[in-house]
Formats: C-alpha cells, structure tokens, sequence
C-alpha cells in the first residue's frame, strides 16, 4: 500500500494527540485515505525530555531541515506555535511543494492571506481548520459547505477560559475574581488570564472567521474589544431576571454598507441556541442568505478536539 | 472567464430556489469557483405550468437527453423527487461522466452504495448534502471534517414536522391531535402526515446518516422505529416536572460490538444542547473519540436551506 509521509513540527498538547489519534484510528483513516498515512519525522525542541511513553525515539528530530527540506515528506504538520519560527518553517514547507497544516491561531491571525498566496504559488494548500474552535469545523463549513450563501452575521463563543467563568457566575452566583482564581487553579485560564479574559484571544479568532466569511480582509486591530472582567454578579443576576444570560460574544455583521466585528459581552435570551452553551464548549452561529440560522457546537480547544481538526485537515490534504 | 454548465432536473421548491440563490449570489460564487457556474438546462414535466416570473423559457426543456446526453453539460442536479425515475436519470447522468448532485432522500436512502460506486467507476462524484437536513451540512462534516473520528454515537432532531409539533405541544400545553391538525392546516405536516409523525422519514435520514458516520451499509429495514402519534400532553407534562423535554430522536450508536439504530420519543434533560432545539429546527449531536460531543444545527428543509446544500455541493463539483 502506498504510504503518505508527514513531518509533525512540535509535540506539545496538540502534537500528542495528533500522533496519538492517528496511530488509534489508523484503519479508519486508512480506508477514508485509500493509503496509509504515516508520520516519520517530528520536529521538537527539547533534548532532555522524556517522551518514550508517547513517540518512538527514531522519529523525533532537532534539525528543522529533516522535515522541511526532505523530499520524502508529503505534508507538514505545524503545532509548534509562535508566530516568527513558524512563519518561517511554514514559508520553508510550502515552497519545498508540502502541504501544509496548521493549528496556529495568532500566525493565521496575522498571515493568512500571505501564506495561502505563498500556498496557491506553489501549487499546494495551506489548512487552519484547528486554529479556530478545534472540536468546530467552522472554517470549512464557512469557506464549502456555505459557499453558496452571503453571510450577514455571524456571532460566535469563541473562547473556553471566559465562557467557564461566566457559566460559573450564572450557575454558582459567584464573583469574577472567585471564579477566575479556581479557573486558573484547574489550568483553565493561565496565570496571566488578560489575552483571554480581555477577549484579545476572541478578537483574534473573529479577524480569522470575519475574513472567511465575509471575504474581505479583518485584523484584530480592526475589531472592537471589551472583555468581561467587569462583569459583576450582579450584572448576571440582573440579566436572569430579565430572562437572559451574560456571553462573551465575538460578532460579525456584513452589509453591502458596511462590516462591523466586535468582541464584548452581550444579554441574550435564554430561548437563543447560543445560550445554552456552557462551560468551556464553544459555538458559532452563522446567519447566510440561504441557509438561514445555523449553528455549530464543540469544544474549542484541548488536545483531542484539536487533533481532530488537524487530522480532519490532513485527510483533505491527501486529496 | 470560462463557464461551467449545469443542468437541473426538476423546477419544484427546492428547484425554483437553487436557481433563485445560484442568480442572487452569482458574484460570491464566481469568485469561489473562479470560474461563471451556470444552469443552462432545465428538465420539467408540466408543460403548462407558468415559470415566466422565475426562469426564462429558453432555459426549459421537456426531454431528458437534452441534459443527460448533453455533451456542453459538466454538472447534473437532480431535484424531482421519485425514486425510479431519478435513479435512471442519475445513472445515465453519471454515465456520460457528470458530477452529480441530488436532494432525493428517497433515493439515496435505497440506492447510495449502488449510485457511489457507478460514479466512482466513472471518475465522478455523487453528492446529496441536501438529502438529508438541508441546512445542516451534516454529511460533508461526517465525511471529511470529523475523517479522523472513530464516531460512537450519532443523536439527530432530522424531522421538521414532528419537533414542530411536540414543541407546540410543550410550550403551549396543548393535546397531540390538535397541534398535527394546525401543522397541516399551515403546511408543516402533509394530508396523510404517516411518513414524519411515525418516524418512517427520521429512520431514513438515520440509515443515510449511520451508514457515512459508521461505515457500514444500514438500510431503513435495520432501524427501530416508533413515532410520536401516542405521545400526550400529559407525558410532556410529567417530563418538564423531572426536568426533561420530549423529542423524536434518531439514534446511532457504534462499538466494536455491535452498531445499533433506532427512532424513538426521547426524554432528553432540559441542559442538554439538543434540548433547546424548537420548531422546524433540526439538530444533530455527534460524539467522536477525538471530537467529544459537538452540535450542528439548522433549518431541516425549505427551499432555501436545502437550496444553500446544493449550492454548497455543487461549488464543491466544479474542483
């Protein structure tokens, strides 16, 4: 059987369960595929940590040039993160003739259009399904599955840390501060939480779904900010009374007058879908002139859903 | 700019709408496409029909060869309904090496492995995202977003007639007879409303749903069905006082031990996701050992959200 070469760039979070879901779903992917796709070298930085639970040694490599440069490899995965290093090996990958696969959110944020002219150039394609809501396969649902739709709004829960405080408040009746000290204690917010408490981690993923769905080009300093760190648990308990729950919502709209995107948080009525998502999952809802309402609902980060999103946009790399 | 030709089979709803989406949004799809995707044939039976308000009289033709053994034809969209009759068509489509596109949920639930394989052995493809929840693009996500998912379980709200009506039924207290007989006089329930209210529609979007999400031929035959015609308003009553709300679902569940699929009213927890999901809405909830659980919601018919899955397809026919 003919066998599919991959290069994986890191082996973080993300990078594990890629090699991990891959190896336990090989016969599933192997049949979707028509050929077996194998990952034969991984890129990582780290010399002295121990990975023999999870890679075998004969794969792992220090020099980027063993994937980037090797004829032999296919497609490259980049999970590495950072924004200057990854441009660099992507724009490496892509001009060696891979295809490339990334689930870096911030390099999208601020390079797509340039990486994927660099992809067309070369005759290949560059995926980022995983760069935004890894467990929503929103970025190609926007860019196929609703390609015959203008698409006047979309409004999505986009982060997981500022969607599990403001469940907790609402379920709980807690304080902010409350509520963000525990979610750092259980690792869901880090222990410097303003990128995502002051929706700069939403308003970069806005910039990314905003420029798909909307086919223009939006950056993040095109979008309006508000976080939630001022909202009290008065706040929350005013809106319940009134019928509504407090979201952090990043929020499209496009008209043929204008396009707005903006990040803040937003009452909305405890009928609407949207409300209903709690805790950590994510869901974006997309409003399309022939579609109508739809709405698309998972978890949008950690390591499985994310390899999912990765392994989705390996197998449409095989194509 | 060079042209794709497509001819459509059939001018009902969903027909009118395809030609009515594919005209508003020709710019959006041009530049997806990159290249004018144009119907330049339309197959109709009633030659006294009045079409001039939607489509020009020299689109219109009464005899099937003038698409299906056109030569300048490259894409077929099959939109007639039947299950004979279409099925030839479709056959001779794909073998003058059309891409094909079809809405038939009929068909496709009898006829899907025969007409893939045909397509398969032409070099073409057989697409029907329209054949089942037309606003959700359920099936592209199962085939290739969630390719690296070995998916355990499929739960679907795919019946538009039945969870309007248990959805009146539990918002306004009202009894079953009642609420079926409103949903006729609206149109949102057929005179003879066996097919929706006892299932028979919802089991055969499952068999076409189950057979992609597990790789396995399932046929309406293998699925258990039971309908919501004995459902009271007390039932739906004693549920909400537990904290449930009654919904028709359509299950899959898959293990190496066995694949099981049935229809069946379900009391499902009010903070469930599939929960909120009201009126002509369909959702489907699927759980993946990468993905975990996600969502995907949407308008289930109606001439535009099954026209946006057609359009979606047929940008998709034209790579």
């Amino acid at each position: 059987m003919e066998v599919i070469k991959v290069g994986m760039v890191g082996l973080g979070t993300v990078g594990t369960g890629v090699y991990r879901m891959l190896k336990e779903n090989r016969d599933i992917i192997t049949k979707k595929v028509g050929m077996e796709v194998r990952i034969v070298k991984i890129l990582v930085r780290d010399r002295e940590k121990d990975r023999s639970a999870s890679v075998p040694k004969e794969l792992i490599t220090f020099d980027p040039a063993d994937i980037l440069e090797n004829d032999e490899i296919d497609i490259v995965i980049e999970v590495m993160g950072s924004v200057d290093l990854a441009m660099d090996y992507i724009t490496r990958a892509l001009n060696n003739k891979k295809q490339v696969i990334t689930a870096n959110k911030d390099l999208i944020a601020l390079h797509e259009e340039e990486l994927s002219e660099l992809a067309y150039k070369n005759g290949r394609d560059l995926f980022f399904e995983a760069s935004v809501a890894g467990g929503i396969p929103i970025i190609r649902t926007l860019k196929e599955d609703l390609a015959g739709n203008r698409i006047m709004k979309i409004m999505g829960i986009v982060n997981g840390t500022t969607n599990y405080i403001l469940t907790k408040m609402t379920n709980e009746g807690r304080d902010y501060e409350d509520v963000l000290k525990e979610a750092m204690a259980l690792g869901y917010a880090e222990s410097d939480p303003t990128a995502d408490v002051e929706g700069l981690d939403a308003a970069r993923k806005l910039a990314i779904l905003g420029t798909i769905a909307f086919d223009t080009k939006i950056t993040f300093n095109d979008v309006y900010v508000e976080g939630i760190s001022k909202i009290t648990k008065s706040d929350i308990c005013y809106a319940n009374e009134l019928g509504y729950v407090i979201k952090l919502l990043a929020i499209g709209s496009n008209s043929s007058a204008k396009t707005e995107v903006r990040v803040h948080p937003v009452m909305i009525p405890k009928s609407h879908p949207l409300a209903a998502v709690n805790d950590v999952f994510n869901a974006v809802f997309v409003e399309g002139n022939a579609v109508g309402e739809a709405m698309f609902y998972g978890r949008g980060a950690g390591e499985l859903p994310t390899a999912s999103a990765v392994l989705g946009d390996l197998v449409a790399a095989t194509r």
